[in-house]
This record gives C-alpha cells, sequence and structure tokens, in this order.
C-alpha cells in the first residue's frame, strides 16, 4: 500500500470510489456492534463460575472463623486482604478490601479530600478553593468525568511510551499548590497499553510537590491482565514513594471486575500504613463493611496470586484472537498508509489509535452510521475534547473474534475515507 | 415488689447487700456476653441460606435478560427495583437499589450534599456554612456519629410514643436556615421501638422549613420487623409530602441486613422521581453499577413482598423468646420498683431503658465489670451524651435465649445496686 500522502487528487478520488462502494456493502448488512467499553465478554465471565457453584458458594465461614453473613470487617476479611494485598503488592496492614467498585472508592477517596482532606492535608481540598488533577492524556473517560462533575479543574499531560511526560509534571506540580493529583494507570494503561517505566516510576515517587497533600490516585486496573506470556514489569509504586521518603503520596486501587466478575467482583485500595488508618478512621462512620461473602467466594475460588495467575492465562486465551483481529485488520488495511498508527499492547483491554488530526470524531460518526459504536470521540480526554481530534479507543473484549473482523474492517475504512477527505481539502 | 423511693436508709442498706451477694455470684461465673448491638443470630442468617445454595445461586440472568455477571444497571436490576419498591411503598422508579450498606447510601447523599447540594439547592451545604441536623434521641448511634465526623451541628430533640416532639421540631425548622435535615427511623424506632404517628407524618410532611432543601432522611430499617402479629402502621411518608406539596422532601432508606445476611444484603434508597434523578446523576460518575449477582439472588429467594413477609415471621419466631426474656426479668426483678421503665415494641431490633437520672452510665460499667456488654452509655444520644445519663439500650437478637436470660437479671441487679446507692446520696 502507498502512503496517501504520495497521492494525487484523482488517485484519491478512485480510491474513495472503491472504499464507498464497500462502506454501502456495510451498511446494507446492518450491524449492530457496541465496542464502545472494555467489557468482558460472556465467556470470559463463564470462566469464573465456579465460584457461583454449590461448593464454594455454601461456604460462610472464613479460615480464620468469622461469619461472613453477618456484620462486621471494615476493612475485609483477612484472608482477602492476605490474597490482595499479594496482588497488589503491598502490606497484609496496607489495604482496604471492599465490595465491587474500586470507581467507587476512587471517588469516595476524593470526596474526602475535598470535605475533610488528606492524612497530612492542613486543611480540606474543598476549603482551600480551586483544586486541580493532572490527566495524562490520552486516559480513562471515567477518571476525567469523575473530576468534571466535582468542579476538579483538569490540566492534560502527554502520554509517552514511558508513562506521562515527566517534564511537564515535574514542573507543574512543583508550582501549583492547587495540584493535589494526579491520576494514573501505570500498568497496560488505559487506551494507550503501554506500561510505566522504573524511570517514570522513581520520577513520580520523588518529585517535589507543592502541594504537602499530593496525591498519585494509581489505577492499577489491570496488574495481570497480560495477553501472552510476554509481561510487561511495573516498579513497586508504593515502595518507590517509601524510598524516596514520600511514603503517603500514592495510593492504588485494583479490583477483580476482569478477573471474575465486571458486575460483582471485588475492589481495593492500598497505601501507607497512615494513609490506610485515616482512610479508616473515616470509613468506619460510613459503612458497618463490604459483602464478605463475595469476599470469601473470590478467596475459596481463586486461593493464592499463583491462582489468579492461572486464571488470567485462559482469559488471555480468550482475549489473544480478539487483539489479533483488531491489528491484523489494521495491519492489511492501513499497513504503510501513513495515515494512522497503533498500539500492540502486551496486555489490558483497549487498542489505540491515533489518525490524521481532525479525522477521529469524522471516523466514528462514519462507524457507528454503519452499525459499529465506538467509544465517543474525545471520550480519552480531559472535558472529552479531543485537542487533535485523532484518537480512536477499540475496545475489543466484548464481541467475538468474527464480529471484531467485521467492525475493524469498517473501522479501517472509515478512517480511509475520512482521512482522504481530510487529504483533498488541502489540495 | 415496694417502690424504691418509699423505702428508708436501713431497708436500702438491706438489699443492698443482698443484691451485692447476687452480683458477685454473677462475676464469679465469668460471663462473655456482648449485647452491644442490633446483630442478628446465627439461627436468623440460617433462614437464608438456601440464597447461596447450587440453584439459585448458579443463576446469573435477571428474568428481562440481564447478565448479572457483567458491567451496569447503575439502579439496580429491574427486578429488584419492582421488589423493594413494594418493600418501600414507592413506584419503581423511585427507587435505587444498591449494595449491601444503607448506611453508606445515606452517608454518601449527605457527602453530596456538602459537595454539590440536592436538587434544589441554591448552593452546597458545604459552601453554606455551619450545617445543623435535628436528632430525635434516644436515636440510633451510627445516625449520629456520621453527623460528627463530617463537623455537622447535632440538635437534640426528644422523643415521645408518637415520634419527635414535633412542636420543638416545627420550631426549629422554621426559623434556622442551616438545619438542612432531621434523622428519623419512623418504624419500629431505634432504640425505643416506637412507631410513627400519623399525626408526626403528616407534620413532618407539611411543616414550614426556612432551608428550602431541608430533608428528612427517613432510615426505614424495620419496615417488616415485626415481632408478633401485632403490627404497628406506618403512614406512608413519601406520599404524605407528596400531599403537603413537599415531594423532594424525604430520602427513604432501607436494606435486607436484617432479613437476608447483615454482611450480604441489599440497601435501597427511594424518594421522589426528582430526587431518584439527581442522584442518579451524580451516582454516574462514581460507579459502574451495584453488585447484580446478589441483587438477582435476592429476587430469586424472597419473589415478592409477600415472600419477605413470611420470611420475616421465622425471624420474628426466633426473635419474640428473646424479646419475652428481657420483658419477663425486668418485669419481675423491676416491676413495680419505680427505678426504671423500659419500651414494649411490636418490633424492630431493641428495647429502651430508662433508668432514675444519672444511673445509665454506671449500670452499664457494672454489668460490663460482670462480663455483660451493653452499648455503650449515652450513645443513643448526640456526641455521645446522653444528657440525664438515663438511657440504656438492650439489643437481645444475638444471644440465645438463656444468656438473655443471664444477662438481664445481670442488668437488673446492676440498676437496682446503681439506683440504691443514687437514693442513698439523697438522704
Amino acid at each position: 500500500m502507498t502512503a496517501y500522502a504520495e497521492l494525487n487528487t484523482s488517485d484519491l478520488q478512485d480510491r474513495k470510489e472503491k472504499l464507498l462502494y464497500r462502506y454501502r456493502a456495510f451498511q446494507e448488512k446492518s450491524l449492530t456492534l457496541d465496542m464502545t467499553r472494555g467489557k468482558p465478554s460472556p465467556e470470559q465471565l463463564d470462566l469464573s463460575m465456579e465460584m457461583l457453584s454449590g461448593e464454594i458458594n455454601q461456604e460462610y465461614r472464613s479460615h480464620s472463623g468469622v461469619d461472613c453473613r453477618n456484620y462486621g470487617g471494615l476493612d475485609g476479611i483477612n484472608e482477602a486482604k492476605t490474597l490482595f494485598a499479594d496482588y497488589l503488592e503491598v502490606a497484609d496492614n496496607e489495604i482496604i478490601v471492599g465490595d465491587s467498585a474500586s470507581l467507587k472508592m476512587m471517588h469516595d477517596t476524593i470526596m474526602g479530600g475535598l470535605v475533610y482532606g488528606m492524612v497530612d492535608s492542613d486543611e480540606s481540598w474543598g476549603k482551600g478553593g480551586m483544586v486541580k488533577f493532572l490527566c495524562p492524556s490520552p486516559g480513562y473517560d471515567r477518571h476525567f468525568a469523575l473530576c468534571q462533575y466535582l468542579g476538579i479543574e483538569m490540566i492534560t499531560v502527554a502520554m509517552d511510551d514511558n508513562g506521562p511526560d515527566m517534564d511537564r509534571v515535574e514542573e507543574l506540580v512543583a508550582t501549583d499548590e492547587a495540584i493535589k493529583g494526579i491520576w494514573c494507570v501505570p500498568k497496560y494503561s488505559n487506551p494507550t497499553g503501554i506500561t510505566y517505566s522504573d524511570e517514570t516510576v522513581d520520577r513520580l515517587a520523588s518529585m517535589k510537590t507543592r502541594a504537602g497533600d499530593f496525591r498519585i490516585f494509581c489505577d492499577n486496573a489491570y496488574a495481570v491482565h497480560h495477553l501472552s506470556d510476554v509481561h510487561d514489569h511495573l516498579k513497586n509504586i508504593l515502595t518507590a514513594c517509601k524510598e524516596a521518603g514520600n511514603p503517603e503520596r500514592v495510593l492504588l486501587f485494583g479490583s477483580t471486575s476482569k478477573i471474575s466478575f465486571a458486575g460483582s467482583g471485588i475492589a481495593m485500595m492500598a497505601g501507607s500504613r497512615r494513609n490506610i488508618e485515616f482512610i479508616l478512621s473515616k470509613m468506619q462512620f460510613q459503612t458497618i463493611g463490604p459483602n464478605k461473602l463475595n469476599q470469601l467466594r473470590h478467596v475459596l475460588f481463586f486461593e493464592t496470586l499463583e491462582g489468579i495467575q492461572t486464571h488470567m492465562q485462559k482469559h488471555a486465551a480468550i482475549l489473544k484472537p480478539k487483539f489479533d483481529a483488531v491489528l491484523d485488520v489494521l495491519d492489511r488495511e492501513l499497513g504503510d498508509s501513513n495515515i494512522a498508527s497503533w498500539s500492540r499492547p502486551n496486555g489490558g483491554y483497549f487498542i489505540s489509535i491515533d489518525t490524521l488530526d481532525g479525522c477521529a470524531r469524522g471516523v466514528i460518526e462514519m462507524a457507528a452510521a454503519a452499525g459499529v459504536k465506538l467509544t465517543p470521540a474525545g471520550a480519552t480526554f480531559p472535558y472529552g475534547k479531543d485537542p487533535k481530534d485523532r484518537n480512536i479507543r477499540i475496545a475489543p473484549s466484548f464481541p467475538s473474534v468474527s464480529d471484531v473482523h467485521k467492525a475493524m474492517e469498517l473501522v479501517a475504512l472509515c478512517i480511509q475515507l475520512v482521512s482522504i477527505d481530510r487529504l483533498l481539502s488541502n489540495f
């Protein structure tokens, strides 16, 4: 395939005709495919069905004798704390195991910041006036939406293959006291799939921050979500923060939403003992405790971190062919066209495509018009505004491999068509 | 039994000697009984074990075809909304069914009030300066603790057999704009066991409030928690508020913590459609949804409101003998002594004892010294301070009937001993 930039107007027009012909054929197929969210497929959810079968499920006493049907246990059952402390690479007393939604834990932590501050705050974030968060982008739309609804000002920071642009991050946090946090998905990042380099982790841990109560909201959503035997390695951020003399700086979050059941998993948060004690000292007034039966089920089903890792290989076996399908179609259709680039992640739930500037929204609209719904244009940036209008997040987990093939063929067509119009308008 | 007030010093001293003898016998028994909390007994939790058995538990599709293992469903599955809308006597679209803790829902609603206000607020409660709540007392200690940790000023209002002292409530809310809420446990109230009269409900619904965004936090924790066939009737508060032209005034909360599993039940909140829409418009940024599998289990197990009611008769059969044991001992030991009065509730989880002024703390300490832990003195009042130091909350649900007998015998002894010292000090 020739690079599009080398084609003249009439070549482009010819190609457009052929592509439009194929696009119309797609329209006639009346597809209805949804690739908007990183949602596990039914086959993936089936992997954990044993958790709902009689044997595990009739158990209600934890190893240590707690009746998990009754009240109590603010920070989760001991066995779950041990298992998920291993999972997040923290100590057993540095974790809180909760209900199913880690997003809720992040939200509640920020609400707490606004109303009563952090353990090392001079005053609550809300009292201090404007609160700002750094948002490495493209990133996770729900992180950004959460800031927006709470009136937290978002500052976009670019992402590269090593993580956030650390020069920019260091410069910003060193000078602006209102910057209280940064969002991070440090491993198999949503959506670019990259894993933070050791240097990035060290710089985040050791950088000087103007705000004494600055926090890294580290959403380690894909800690064990490898796609094959090639695993990215993430340096331990809590340890790095402790070594840098900033033990309170990082709060870690995780969940089994993409390990067991997306709607009925286990969420957890972790951090220094001082952070955890502070959060529990507030949490004790908010709830009597999480669903312990669900925690027990998870412990009985997975048993150990190794059990989780073995289980994740089964997920990978289902997911890998879908990611391969995306990459195959993109390679074949857009190979040397120079009108788009895309990620080749070793894990996580997304492939991130960058089109020519100003094309993403058009592509997403065109795909939708032929029955394939993608994540809304701009969603991966603060305020839903992609400054270059070029990022498209592909979420291939839910549809079947053949549906992913079809959908991506359409997406590739749309990228070409919108790019041609863009290039033609430049002549 | 003669009324204590009619006894002279030497009679009182004689009686004290005999009581001390019995008290020392208790001390030698080395009891370790915990009656601090309204916690279901294992026998009660056993009633719902079918929910964890294979048949119900392997089901993961709702009647309407939703895969409850996956993401989605912010306000709960339809079937759960229908069932618990019946339960709270609201319309299907006036309810949000969530995870297990209703206290968390109350907390989150108040945090929301502080950070972004209510649907009809001019500004957030936090922006407006001091926030105050009315606290009918004795009441539920966790409601009060929640206010205290958030810095909400609590104003104590007396409770009588019809509910809060409405003259006082009306006077306060009419004049003070900072009063944004009132806590209510309207049925089988914690701890006095009374149910609000129709007049109280009507007055709460129709009273003039200075704050336009005033809310009744109506914790209907014991809606179907009868102890026998004698049921108290509670007038529908949401309907009353609508009829009074104040549809947004009340927020209802409930849970199955004392119906199914205390640590793994279903919590819910309800209110006018406008309130619910507002809350959902904020909730969508906080979480992707509750544990739907747990909701499905509850729907499959209970099926209908009638199913819940039948189930509650089994709870009553277990609880009633424990309540009877408390009342039998109190009647026998303190019958006509005129040193204490106590409630005889038709439902709920508590019996409330009022001693002579200035005796409750001493009684609770003395009982603890002989191995019976009661709810801490003052817990049923704001800031943990019982102004007359006379209220004792008895929670008989967890121990066995014979343990309740033993514990109450000790409590009655302690009440007599502390009262005698009190009376002697008056001579």
